[in-house]
């Protein structure tokens, strides 16, 4: 399989800093993906100065698309990311699937892929099964992220599995950090590689990004996550790797308010492409059902708060 | 759209009775689906005297397969099922896929859907909202059965809820009754049927059928299981409708102790794969990674109890 | 039973407004509860302003707490709390202990009682039969505060439960609202109240606090969560009240980062104790084990919070 | 702390084997204890010729009583067990309770206690501190049980980590095996103690016995469970320990149809109840509120099965 990846775009590793903006799909009123949105809202990520970029993530309501469809997305965003790291989320209840998935978007140019361990018993021995069969089938070449979200998964898991992993599996370069509370684990992980040896691993934040500049005190490398103003969670990095955390951290605060209310398991994704509506990234905000639905009292509260960060901004 | 059904085949309805076997995915040794030996196992099935035959739940490893891999398994299926009633599965994240495997499944000539509510927060308007959205979206002809599956899906409904529901949606004709425990649930419904007029349902037993003969004595119609001997279902069902209640749980209770085994949540499924590949039904027994896998032990096991089996059987 | 409420506390009721305060249960170092810091808290919770007072919730550590250390906070704090109404957490896995503590509490004169869905499975019948076997083993006169707070208990449930429980069970006349993401309820919950004349709830907001000025404008009442800076809910609340709802937000909004850093399910409790010794209400920070532990990480990160809010206040 | 222990009984070691059954609690009509009964029902395990017995389980329904009347069931047990090994259940949310709860039994003649995980994040780091917190906490002289139920407690754990918790905390010298599938976890702790040099553990099998021949045969010790024909148990490890698994098994499966009755999870404990109340040894079958409630139905059903076993061991 040659020509694996293009020449201009670069796989992550454990070194990988920034911000990997979680990237929404838009959908036209009929329900199908909408394309030319897609493509609008990848320049708007560009244009707010994100580092990379993650698609089909559960935000990108990867498991109500099917196959087609996912590889139609993956088409797009690579069209119009140029050298942009991409990461393609490809988890999936079967290891075919999800091979299938890794495998057309290593050689369309994706930058690695992002796995959760799938449903079921969080017994730790399970996951880390999980995990050497998932890279036995999609070959010791393809960087992974591993997604810990716990409240999502239902798969909580300790970080000495997580370095457990990074050891045995080399190719787990990166992790997106959202357990929660979280902190105390993104410590002890820093701490090990400090201490024992263990390789170091790229650590990226979800969680909306809620608890940004404490994880980046504590040694994260920067975000990832779907925040529909993706210019505060750059900012907030540039000016923490700066040796500001003061100041990235003032920035941040302005943020806040609005941030903690995209942080809403569930209905979180409706207010998430609602603002982004609003600022013209997309032409439609709907997700695909069964999804949240905004009523006119949620529009008009998440319209309130947007304009009270516009005139905090202007202040 | 016309010609949606075959002249031969019958939809599911409320009086609906019987050994509705739930038929698993077989699998060639590279992981692609047997359709020779999956129309071997239809002809097992049938042979051993089913009513009719589910396929792609979750036993059918549906989730594991992609679009393509799900229209092959019915395609085969409802090749060799001739007038043979089948339900097929068509649960998906995605009201999209769902709809679209609905669509495909009923033009081919299944008798019925089986749908079990999504995950997330157990919350019974949420239950509710989604089955209305489901049949608004497939469409008011297309008969429903509801998987009531607490144990699998996280989601457990009151029977309340249950006769809300085929109040409301008429096309709601059939409860895959499994939750667990479940009985006073199903007595609760028929005495509902008695005391409120509310209209009957069929209520066919999951869950292996390890407590068919009381499920029957409560007022169930049959079972809808994949238990690797469908014909103990079969002349338990039987002979219950015969009137013969004792005869029917003696015979049932020779098959407990293997059927207990089966009755394993996530082991189950291999057990049951290993047990219709040594009767002939199948080539290989594996389930798709990530599924679980049998050790040499597990075998021996399987096969002792099997021998048990036999011997009483012949006595 | 005579003389069962003094004639100074009032009981809550269905208008019943303003901040009540869930109060920590302080422990000395060696493990027994502190009632010299149990006093200090009270009177540190009176002196920020609060209405009310909440003892023996989750975050009182109550399930750590034998009944007679349950006795002793009730006895120590309505000692301290004059007139203010007080309302206990009773949640118990049987009957039988939160009826006890239930007589012995109102016999003291607190103001009423919290009570949460036991675990087990979310179905509506079961928490619909519960609320009716507490009402009736407790008596028809102790005002019930519904905790519905799903995360925490595992047991979500639909607005229409609860209006069905306030509707049939007039003695629950509060509902204390943490389900997350929970704003949609909120305004269900009101808007049948407008339009279908079920009873009025008086609703106050849990979950830290995190939404409270959303809430407000959706018609909460105020607010019953631990926030260690009790004063910033009751400026917000009562500058709602006072129909400034900017200002009030205004207000909130400096105090979200700390407010958004206590909100940590588990840990949380830890981080507002240490606030609490902080500020000086108590004299130990400890959690009794199996509880949250600080680290001197995340006790300097707690500190510097306290900073920069101070600096924000002072500015 | 001298005389810990009576001379008469003996402490459970990692050689402890047979069937020790879980006492049920009985109550009167009036809700109380009823102590009378609970020394009847000793005197009929005893006479079913257990090996030993447990206390204050989940069966017992421990987390219903106060700590006199858990102190209460102690007293009375011990007084009619003579130097049959006593456990007691002692899991509780805080290690408070556990300790002093530890520490009575102790005193008073307990060969052991049994403790499960906390409720929680199913993290193994977490079940790890948390089981070497309990010992710090105990002592080290005292025998514990891990009761590894994840079904009700929510938090699964790997076999690797009840190897390290044996190796590291020497008094944990028991199992109670009741994961479900939990198979393929005996036979690898076996198989650890094999090829690894892991220190024996004793593992008795809970689950209601269901699978109690298979469990046997791969290596388990006996059955802790309360099954209400305790003889069934004693039996069937009788005759597989002098070496004739297939009469034992022959002999097991005779009552597999009334087992798997009893083994419904919450249900089942009044059906316990229920066929002990038929069989003479408590006075009353009601479990305390918020518990299981059988119809004449459910009791009718019962007195069928139990009919049914009777004619089985007649012929």
């Amino acid at each position: 399989m040659t020509n694996r990846r293009s020449a201009l775009s670069r796989p992550i590793d454990r070194q990988t800093n920034g911000v990997f903006v979680i990237c929404a799909t838009p959908f036209k009123e009929d329900g199908t993906v909408d394309h030319d949105s897609l493509a609008r809202l990848v320049a708007f990520y560009i244009g707010h100065g994100v580092t990379g970029m993650t698609i089909l993530g559960m935000m990108g309501e990867a498991d109500k698309l099917d196959a087609d469809e996912q590889r139609g997305v993956i088409d797009t965003v690579l069209a119009h990311t140029g050298d942009l790291p991409v990461v393609v989320g490809v988890s999936n209840p079967g290891l075919t699937g999800l091979s299938a998935l890794t495998s057309y978007a290593m050689d369309k140019g994706a930058a690695g892929v992002m796995i959760a361990p799938t449903r079921g018993p969080a017994r730790e021995d399970r996951v880390e099964g999980y995990f050497h069969a998932v890279c036995d089938q999609i070959g010791t070449n393809v960087p992974v992220v591993f997604q810990d979200f716990p409240l999502s998964t239902g798969v909580p898991v300790s970080p000495a599995l997580i370095r457990k992993l990074t050891e045995d599996l080399t190719q787990i370069v990166m992790l997106k950090h959202e357990d929660w509370p979280g902190m105390p684990k993104l410590t002890r992980l820093r701490q090990d590689e400090a201490e024992r040896e263990t390789p170091r691993l790229s650590i990226l934040c979800g969680n909306g990004g809620l608890y940004l500049p404490q994880e980046l005190q504590r040694g994260a490398d920067g975000a990832m996550t779907g925040f529909a103003y993706p210019e505060a969670l750059v900012q907030t990095v540039a000016m923490h790797q700066q040796g500001n955390p003061d100041a990235a951290e003032d920035l941040f605060d302005r943020y806040i308010p609005i941030l903690r209310h995209e942080q809403q398991i569930g209905l979180g994704l409706a207010i998430r492409k609602y603002i982004l509506m609003k600022r013209g990234a997309i032409a439609h905000a709907g997700a695909r059902a069964p999804g949240p639905r905004l009523s006119s009292i949620d529009a008009a509260e998440i319209d309130r708060l947007m304009r009270r960060l516009e005139a905090k901004l202007a202040a």
